[in-house]
């Protein structure tokens, strides 16, 4: 028999890991809901129809798709079988395909139920997506997403209020080196607009996206062939390379951006933003206004967010940014404009595994072992444990007639921090063996100063 | 444009829905993290070597495949191709599934980290499963299982604390009527065996499990139609159909079974757990020992449970019980035993919908929302805002600048329970005016105010 396998980029998550990844799920939720943001959860299957042409055609090709059920062949064209080509009949074969980001589902959520949802809508979402990715460190083929969108409202509170739960959300996970890089996309057109390059939009939006992993000089490489000349790519640079506080950079764009519409209105939404953090009285600290920062998913049109963890060999474990019209892609008429986050736990899990942030070795374990001597001892702590237990504490007994020292191994393996043994004289006397794990320290004490020792 | 829906039998689970699933959920995990069981997660994928062959042929043929990346028809055999034989083709198109339930994975995940565990491995699951089924009322093709399974003991110990476990979770449920059926699957084999039929065991098994859906009567028909005569049919049916206290029924078959061993190792089995369920000062309460519970799937092998909420129309909604060698399938060479328990969410919260047990309509939402007349009072709400999250309270304010009455209307349909209206008066004075939205009282107060009423 074959030994049993995983299938490639996905992962067990065992007690331990299990403990760790629930802190950091936990610890964002909280802060979701103190945000006032509310639950939604979406199937994991979506109809192909819901999934395809919205996360471009390198997206389409890493959905994984559903076989249909039953005699999938039945229906499928002749000639496209005999033509072997696996494209022309995917659509023929497979209807559903898995969630692969947690927007476009959120999207099709509100376009459904419009007429029920109290706008503006903010909604939380905490599930796993599927991508059909060449898993490598740090990727793979099933993550979690967090993500937290408002839609319906155009208020820049909502922009302050995302820096807000970032920070709110690191300072929870103890991760005190981290940058919340903030721009905007009408900074970004505006920068394309005085050098006279406002078609050629995006083609920069796509260059400057890769200034991290690329450099400069290919970057402007890039730029030159897609016919940009010398001169604006100096004063490209010029402005993206500018250093300084927040107020030198707005002061230097709003010179800049005198002939830009776009970029006056990236340049003023900014400021209002970083206004209100200050109305909240919150300190900038970690926020930095980032004019090189691009986030290369289209869908954007102002305030983008990205948030890095300094002295980490990890990219960005949390992004964001307002986007219009989100759900016209279902044939909404209504514009609807929102705003959202997303945390990569992987990636969080990853970054705080290096720096150590995790308490120490950790699970989800009871509190107390009973251990036993033999049938009328393991008898006796039943009843113990049920006491325990109606004190809501997690608690369990060995079940096995085995060697005290067996059992005591169990509690170590599990690192179950207390001990009960349980012999003849304990059940004489009332008064129970009480061994602290950690420590070695032993005690003979009777039941109700074992619960308030563990209370 | 197409309107968006969602794939057959699948959901979305809006903030209302949430919160109460979230409700059973947490009261599952509780008691089961009480019971010193820990966590483990598997991938939504297996690969279909995993999967196939552990559910029987209906259960293979209602697997969710997913299609194989990229350019999936490449290495089909043409031959196959022509043949239009989907059956044929699924293998090399498809090489991953869906989970189908939580058990396989779990044994899955303990052949590969045998090494890592310590025996006996107690684990819940708490994860969507998905099944091809024919959608209808209370079935869906995505849906959450809660299982608790041990493995790595024999001992009786663990069928009791199933027993205590589920006492447990529908009292903080708050589901007060309600039956666990206890039986084993040795005195099902000491029946077939008593009555001559050993080797019918199997037939006995499936019949007696449609008992519920068909009747006596036609159950007896399919009995006969295996070869079993009428004096066999009035043996099993005298027994099964025997009323009567636990220890009546467990002195019947005592002396029904002097000739069947395994008939004996049941009743022994049953009297130990029934005994320790005393031991730990648990009442027998709403636990019946159900000859006729058979629990069709085919790996149980000793106690086997289900629960029904009573008076509601709603299957069980809870099941388990002890198997052997659940590993084996793995090539595991080492005899495990386990036992377990699953509990059905989407039914609990069928039935305690019908029952109306959840607290009144109720959402994870907001306690306050701030309300504001213009921008001056929208930016005075924001430190308004901060001081009430730095205290731990969820509360958001309304982004936008519209009339009070809309924004009021808002944390109505939220169930935001309490609004604070800033005005300039209520600027020039501090003193808010705080309203509670269930009474309509209001009063106007400081911020600590505020802060020592809500906490």
């Amino acid at each position: 028999m074959e030994k049993p396998s995983l299938p490639k980029g996905t992962r067990d998550f065992g007690p331990v890991v299990m403990a760790k990844r629930q802190f950091i799920l936990d610890s964002i939720k909280k802060v979701f809901q103190k945000y006032g943001f509310q639950p939604l959860e979406t199937p994991t299957m979506e109809n192909l129809t819901t999934l395809t042409g919205k996360y471009g055609e390198e997206g389409d090709q890493l959905l994984f798709k559903i076989l249909n059920s039953g005699d999938f062949l039945k229906d499928v064209d002749l000639q496209k079988l005999n033509s072997r080509d696996s494209r022309l009949i995917t659509h023929s074969i497979s209807e559903k395909g898995l969630r692969y980001d947690l927007t476009v589902p959120f999207a099709r959520y509100v376009v459904m139920n419009r007429h029920e949802i109290a706008l503006p809508f903010k909604r939380y979402q905490i599930q796993p997506v599927w991508r059909a990715d060449r898993p490598q460190k740090g990727r793979y083929r099933e993550f979690y997403q967090c993500d937290a969108d408002v839609v319906g409202t155009d208020s820049l509170i909502c922009e302050a209020e995302i820096i807000l739960m970032i920070k709110e959300v690191f300072k929870s996970l103890k991760i005190s080196d981290y940058t919340v890089k903030v721009n905007h996309r009408g900074v970004l057109s505006g920068l394309a607009e005085i050098v006279g390059a406002k078609e050629k939009e995006t083609a920069l939006f796509i260059a400057i996206d890769k200034l991290d992993k690329i450099g400069e000089e290919k970057v402007k490489e890039e730029l030159r062939s897609k016919g940009f000349d010398d001169k604006s790519l100096d004063v490209v640079f010029e402005i993206l390379n500018k250093e300084g506080s927040t107020a030198t950079k707005i002061e230097l764009l709003t010179n800049s951006f005198s002939t830009s519409e776009k970029g006056k209105k990236g340049i003023a939404d900014l400021s209002a933003v970083f206004q209100s953090v200050k109305d909240y009285g919150v300190s900038e600290d970690h926020v930095e206004f980032d004019i090189s920062l691009a986030r290369g998913l289209s869908y954007y049109t102002g305030c983008i967010f990205e948030v890095k963890i300094n002295n980490v060999a990890i990219g960005s474990v949390s992004g964001g940014g307002r986007y219009d019209n989100l759900t016209q892609a279902f044939g909404a008429k209504e514009r609807l404009s929102g705003v959202g986050i997303s945390f990569g736990v992987d990636r969080l899990f990853d970054a705080m595994e290096e720096l150590k942030l995790f308490p120490e070795e950790t699970q989800v374990s009871s509190m107390v072992l009973i251990t036993h001597f033999d049938s009328e001892s393991q008898r006796y702590g039943l009843k113990v444990l049920q006491t325990l237990r109606n004190n809501n504490i997690a608690a369990e007994i060995y079940p096995d007639p085995i060697k005290i020292q067996k059992q005591l191994d169990y509690a170590n393996k599990k690192m179950i921090p207390y001990v009960i043994v349980i012999g003849s004289e304990e059940m004489k006397s009332g008064l129970l063996a009480f061994k602290n794990m950690k420590t070695g320290e032993q005690t003979k004490i009777g039941i109700e100063d074992i619960l308030n020792t563990l209370k």
